[in-house]
């Protein structure tokens, strides 16, 4: 089964910059050949749903490695078996709905 | 390593009320004998890393089993190396707080 | 409109024991009236709408004056427009389902 | 006070495509001229508060309208008085961080 996430890790305890941390959870992604992209309020990964966890999992570990007692992470969750779209489409979706709509 | 989770799953498409789907939620949580808490806008989940993991992908396939093609989840994840406080504290921790303040 | 959400409110950069500011966030709860419960991970709050959401601010202004700048808050918001059950309602319809099954 | 929210807003019963809806809610974003940004798992939105959460309010509003029953939203709050930081910089202060490192 292919998931879809998307992942914001929250250091507590560690300033108001929170860069470095979301650094070290990039080299895991990439490290595991996910498909990703970061965005302002969150990192989209996308693959095969053991991978993409384990992934999650490993980008917690690495950032308690740095130091932080406590994280708080909120993670979104898309699975479907009716299409496999991939998280790249869905802004798409919605501009093309709103091109047919005004054309 | 421990982890205590909040899931809020969402069936999309089934109508408007889920009952049904968290029902069968909560049955692979028991079945695995994780810690858990089913409250009005999420389930506390709490136990080992891929045991806690392993059961929101088991309600992921569970619910896609009962004919939902997407799903969204909403997964909050703590996971702490200062304390192994369990959810079941937390509420206590606040009133405890607020009464001392007022003794 | 009526409306009911669940907050949980992370203050950045302040330690990793978080009581204090939900104590704060209670009281403002409270001085307005709504109906609310305090679950582990969040706060299940209920009213109409746009009380409903000056709280929310209100939170916001009230840890960032205990001296915390940054805040990171998740938000879960349920509209219907079919049903007017209340957030204490969901567990219980859960726990219906299942007992309706069994017997 | 400005905030730099993320919203996802999942109507409930209405089939598994959603382009329809989150168009609706670009408009009203567009409407009020608040600074924003479509992704794939959620919309950044930026502005005075009570600005961007009555916009949160009105795409609640013109999806009940469009016969949606019940909606089920996330958001997330970004809030801080340490700098005022807009989303659009958040991506880049992280690849910032990653090109020091390696040079």
């Amino acid at each position: 089964m292919n998931v879809s996430i998307d992942l914001t890790l929250i250091p507590l305890g560690k300033g108001t910059s929170l860069s470095r941390y979301i650094a070290a959870c990039k080299k895991e992604i990439e490290k595991r050949g996910l498909d990703y992209e970061l965005g302002p309020n969150g990192t989209a990964i996308e693959g095969e749903w053991n991978k993409v966890f384990e992934c999650v999992k490993a980008c917690h570990e690495v950032v308690h490695g740095l130091g932080v007692l406590r994280i708080y992470s909120s993670v979104k969750i898309n699975s479907r078996v009716d299409s496999n779209k991939s998280f790249r489409d869905k802004v798409q979706s919605v501009n093309s709905y709103l091109s047919e709509q005004t054309s």
